[in-house]
């Protein structure tokens, strides 16, 4: 590339990084909005959450439409290349993130009044931790700071305990008052939302790794979604 | 371009086809496999899907290298660079889908040899039908018929209404008998599964209806996850 170009280069990853900066903002407030929306069994906070979707969907058209012109305009190489797979790939995963969290609030609206506030707890407590999370991940790429990505990535081990741990409780639930089924089914799929969330960002963590050392995360993955091995 | 570069834009192409054609046959086989496994509680038809699934992470990550470099090399525009946006894309939609028959596998071994064989009759039946309907959009794309894809994006509605009608069935059965819930929810999430399948199928087919036609599908997404929204 020549000084031009790198210029010209420079000002486009920036765009795209300011893309992704708000995409991620997004992501983050619509986690804990929807977390928060089915906790307190707030129909009108999880019906913003589940218009507001689509800004996320729509920021993630705009950096993939960026970052393709970008590459086809610069022809970038090596590391410029991998920033722009990377933001590509970040983009992708935070939609993901968004759509997990308004399938979260949609399910607002048919737990009742009735559900026993113990039932929430678990729920809560990892939607906290999956933003926790996401918050950390996010500021590990905005620092390019590979080092705290690798701890965010060794962390999702503790929401995937979590995760198989509301799952025991919520079958012990159901088990012990046949009318809970039905709402502790939907606390059970939004359980299942945050431990997704929590793979998507060991996803982005994987991405900053391979950004800054240009190789891939080797290692035993910390996901185990132990859940769809447990024995009944 | 040159005659030269579009010629060796061609090449690039038709290689990108073809391991897309590879990836497809493979996340069909490997849904068509789960779903027996799970159907037949057949735990070493389980495992081999189980440890398939990294042949599909594999292509996709070929994918998506030969799709970058030839964005770098070729410099295309208008519909030659949706080619390879749409070929990008596929590729992260089959990956999705693959992960979502090895969950589907690991679910074999969680369920006992005592499941009365009518709870696993409807999933048997998303489960064909999400295969029927992933061919049907594999073959649109191979022959780049974007008719063909409509059809396929309408037709889903008919799997998310088995998979309300699953999900209802299952809860019915659960409150009937507290000691078939543990083995419910796992053929619940198995539902779930082949109803994401199916969402990832009709991001394929819009994905097709703009490669072929430049723009974006409009209209109402026939996708409607109403369990969701299920009072109980």
């Amino acid at each position: 590339m020549t000084d031009h170009t790198y210029k010209a280069y420079d000002e486009d990853l920036g765009a795209l990084k300011t893309l992704l900066a708000r995409m991620g903002g997004l992501a983050e407030e619509q986690l804990a909005r929807a977390t928060d929306a089915l906790s307190r069994r707030d129909g009108k906070l999880a019906d913003q959450v589940i218009a507001d979707d689509e800004k996320i969907d729509a920021l993630e058209r705009e950096v993939e439409e960026k970052a393709i012109l970008t590459i086809a305009k610069r022809q970038p190489m090596a590391r410029d290349l991998r920033e722009i797979i990377v933001a590509i790939r970040i983009a992708s995963d935070l939609e993901r993130i968004g759509d997990l969290a308004k399938n979260t609030a949609k399910r607002t609206h048919a737990v009742s009044e009735a559900l026993p506030r113990k039932l929430m707890t678990g729920l809560a407590r990892m939607g906290r931790l999956a933003q926790d999370q996401l918050q950390a991940v996010l500021d590990a790429y905005a620092a390019g700071d590979a080092g705290r990505a690798l701890a965010v990535w060794h962390a999702d081990e503790e929401l995937d305990a979590l995760y198989t741990s509301i799952f025991r409780e919520l079958l012990t639930y159901m088990m012990e008052d046949p009318r809970l089924i039905g709402m502790c089914t939907h606390l059970l799929f939004g359980a299942k939302n945050m431990e997704r969330i929590g793979d998507h960002t060991t996803n982005i963590a994987e991405n900053i790794h391979y950004l800054v050392h240009g190789s891939v995360l080797t290692g035993e993955r910390p996901k185990k979604d132990t859940t769809s091995l447990t024995p009944v």
